[in-house]
């Protein structure tokens, strides 16, 4: 089954998150390492920019969504690359992500 | 710029989802209306399966992205369908989602 794997960061009062970091040197290596695996299909790097009522902030600051064939895919592109990932995040952020692994039931 | 829309649903204890209607009737409907609008480019809808930690469950039920050319194509396309579309939610949910806009940076 199709699956993505989200990680969304927490609009938390007073977190670092440093955007330009995430966006032009963790998530292009993050990118690097995962796409090269067989079984990565896409992805997605975006930044929160409002909630859903007017003038509220977005829940989350920013977002990443990893399309994968399949959750075993994902963990066996992921794994090799673990130590270097999550010990980068220490460089743009303070926040600690939701992590979320979902089914997709349509995509168009 | 591009965006994302996504629509959350928190998965509460106690709660209601029909994920069967969601996926057969609701979001089939939605889709129809909303992929008219020329500032469409893509939807996913997914269902959570899991957690980041082992044996953990998904933060969000289901999970739903919309991509458009704009927030104002967005809210143009779902604008006048709103009535209809947020008046069945209770046919399938009494969870209130959280909604949130983005701006897709990385897309592959």
């Amino acid at each position: 089954m199709a699956v993505r794997i989200s990680i969304l960061y927490p609009n938390r009062a007073g977190a670092r998150f440093d955007l330009r970091y995430y966006v032009e040197t963790h998530m292009p290596r993050s990118i690097e390492l995962l796409s090269a695996h067989p079984g990565f299909r896409n992805v997605s790097v975006e930044r929160g920019v409002a909630g859903g009522e007017p003038g509220s902030q977005s829940a989350y600051v920013a977002i990443c969504h990893y399309g994968f064939e399949s959750v075993e895919d994902f963990i066996a592109a992921f794994m090799p690359h673990a130590a270097e990932l999550q010990g980068d995040m220490r460089n743009y952020t303070d926040i600690t992500p939701v992590i979320q692994f979902n089914e997709v039931l349509i995509a168009k």
